[in-house]
């Protein structure tokens, strides 16, 4: 349950706009969804396909987007609840996550690092020299920033977040807890059966309003610079390898890894643990459905199934048929024995 | 090799049973498998299947269900060797992860939280605002515990945990190194093409007996509550997505990742890096193969295989006959051109 | 762009060899590959092949094995370019990671540490009892060191690496950010439809010259020990279960999985996602390709594809097949109705 702690005439007032059917003084003390709600908590339906479950529902007060007849909950009617469930939500996530402010007594912060105005930096946190933080940024606890990193403005890096040297990340950008930015990749010259390092000295560029999930790795580029592009948003425990090159508007799910030198074009989507080898593109718009993998480029649009990626029409045709294949196996003998084929 | 530094009398005090054969006054420096100990370490055969490894092991020491004729190692005859080992190991345990108690000087704890008796923090470690920390607790180095959540009694964070706001763990919950607990959930709405963040407010409760292994990531709730029931055991590098219900007694082992909304019955096994999409029901006692990924619901004690998740014997099948396809294809064109069809 | 800042002459003493085609007092700002590079930086052509790009290029200065005629840029020749381009990158990787030495006032080292000489710690890592660290290590800030490990010369620890007690690292072992090693193994003993936990006591001991990614887990032996060979890379996120033996040479890529009790032998390459279940061993030399798992031993010298693991050429030959399944389907059930079978 998720705090609210205001009556239905202070929701109206926080979002500015709707009409309340039942007591505007209705205390709601929580929010949840159509099913969890009780009593004491405001819930939402999105549409009419949703008004049967919120009639069964025990929602003390609904926002919905035209009143629903029979329901005993107080209701709110807004054009589009879902919406406005979100500025809530907002608003809570706000509250909850309020930040004091000012840098912590057990933070270390460089002389020679530049802070914005309104920056929180928390106990334990690192900030290292020539690193410039933008105004209003968050750095949690035990966070670190390594040597000339940019974070912009109104940036959150969770606790333990590690940005190493060299890292330019926009504003707005969102991190949580633990993710590397700027891990050395995966490089070595083979020379008399042995691995060579090839040193990692590139860069990483991280564009504005991007957001990545826990444990995730992006590693910073052999030379040249790894880049995510504004508006991406990837999630937890993800692999980037070094020298990719990820579009705008990109979303890699949960558990995706993308190998080195990889391209990835806008609004590409990534479902869950798919993933891509080395040196290859992924064309603007396509998808990979979930642990799909691509070993060659992937079209503009394409929509991708399986490990090996193929069209995702024609894998859903090899899956069908691949149940079938220890009875085409009888099959095929049996014919093979009718027509004396060995 | 794991120190023990006890003469066989000694073991047979702690453990309090068991009948030696052979020097009481043997010295056990430490334990070690059958086939890794030598003569100063003390080792243990399961049942009589492992007595012929037992002979020719170089154990010093062994404890056995029953005296072995023919070893020339100091035996301690115990109705169950194992469960007993375990109890050894247990101790060691204890011996070598002894925790000074109190808080560090380098630890920064909240005015506003609350302190059982016997708690350890370490240097680093960071506790919030109104954090409720039970007795005998144990918080390791630079572990971070957020606002308002509840950190149960003989609870074990390792170093650098993070435990997000508004989680709560019940007793004797072991967290292991980096684990991040209640980061946010992966959760946009497509706007004009563009991923508008849902803010993920709700909350996160772990019953009691809970282990989590090094690096997993789980979010919390988008509203409502991530639940993960007692009993429950979880690898390293495990993904929990937001609104998930884990069941009791579930195994999850390393590297499952297991997509939001899931609902997973309990003493359901799911083995190394298998997985499910999101919203599905994976029914109690049920198992996933290692790899397996499930894209649809999975009944109560079914055990599945592949990805995606077929019947496990359907599925051995299928893989039996996989190797023949090249063949069955020359077959196939060689009986159309014998039956002059395409 | 990775800063250089040195004149041409300086690079050829830098690099103790080679001679210049053009102007010794031309500078280099920085260093690119040949398609990113511009007029103020230097970058390397590795043999004839890569010519032509070379004289498309815009780098103002080029490192040849030959002269280019045609070529606007200065030329420094030398026997190895990429041999050569790879000091400087190390040099680069020097300064730019050049550490201050002295341990920071914020860390936390046990009096019963032994600390070697021109050790750098940084701030909130924390050095437990009984540790040894030695000459020149590296230990970044909030890293820590547990009880009785041993970290060795020239060890390079990134910010928040967790080392748990009785951990043993050779010297130049380079750990990148996040990575955990040895926490437990999952060892769980069914009792009474309960997972009863057994306590993993074992140890961890990490050979010369390894190099481990980020946020990768190693878990300690249950009693043993787990190994990791001398000469072995392995990558982000990567697990190694309890009781591996893994052997010199490896290349273990990122996000591989490898269970418990797993033996891999020497110069064996695990690529991305690949994996094992446990108690099997990989042969020398083995290489499993991306994503494939082997479930059971594989041999010396193999060649690996698909899951489950099978000879490469084998699954090759089913991958080409794969896709003409439902066109045997198809064919089948014609010739079964030419046949009047069925």
């Amino acid at each position: 349950m998720s705090k609210l702690q205001m009556t239905l005439e202070d929701v109206r007032e926080l979002i500015g706009c709707g009409e309340i059917v039942g007591d505007p003084s209705f205390f709601c003390a929580s929010v949840a969804s159509l099913d969890h709600a009780g009593a004491e908590q405001l819930s939402f339906a999105k549409d009419n396909r949703y008004f049967d479950e919120a009639l069964r529902s025990y929602a003390g007060a609904l926002l919905v987007p035209e009143r629903i007849s029979g329901s005993t909950a107080h209701q709110l009617v807004v054009e589009n609840p879902f919406m406005v469930f979100g500025k809530i939500l907002q608003y809570i996530a706000q509250v909850k996550r309020q930040q004091p402010g000012g840098v912590h007594n057990n933070a270390t912060v460089s002389a020679h690092a530049k802070i914005g105005h309104g920056v929180t930096i928390g106990s334990g946190a690192v900030i290292c020299d020539e690193v410039e933080i933008g105004d209003r940024a968050v750095i949690f606890a035990n966070a670190y920033v390594g040597q000339r990193s940019i974070v912009g403005a109104d940036c959150v890096l969770n606790p333990n977040v590690i940005i190493m040297e060299d890292v330019t990340l926009g504003e707005r950008v969102i991190i949580h807890g633990g993710t590397v930015v700027g891990s050395d990749g995966f490089g070595y010259l083979q020379h008399d059966n042995k691995h060579i390092r090839i040193p990692q000295v590139g860069e990483i560029v991280i564009g504005d309003d991007v957001e990545i999930g826990a444990l995730t790795t992006i590693d910073r580029a052999a030379i040249d610079t790894t880049t995510i592009g504004r508006g991406t948003k990837i999630g937890d425990l993800v692999h980037i390898g070094h020298n990719c090159e990820i579009g705008e508007d990109v979303l890699l799910l949960p558990t995706v890894a993308v190998s080195g030198s990889v391209s990835i074009g806008n609004r590409a989507v990534l479902a869950g643990r798919s993933g891509t080898s080395d040196n290859i593109t992924v064309g603007e718009g396509a998808v990979l459905g979930g642990t799909c993998v691509a070993f060659k480029d992937v079209k503009p649009g394409a929509v991708m199934w399986g490990n090996p990626a193929r069209d995702m029409k024609q894998q859903m045709r090899i899956e069908a048929s691949i149940g079938n294949l220890p009875e085409m196996r009888r099959d095929l003998s049996k014919i093979k024995k009718k027509l004396d084929l060995d």
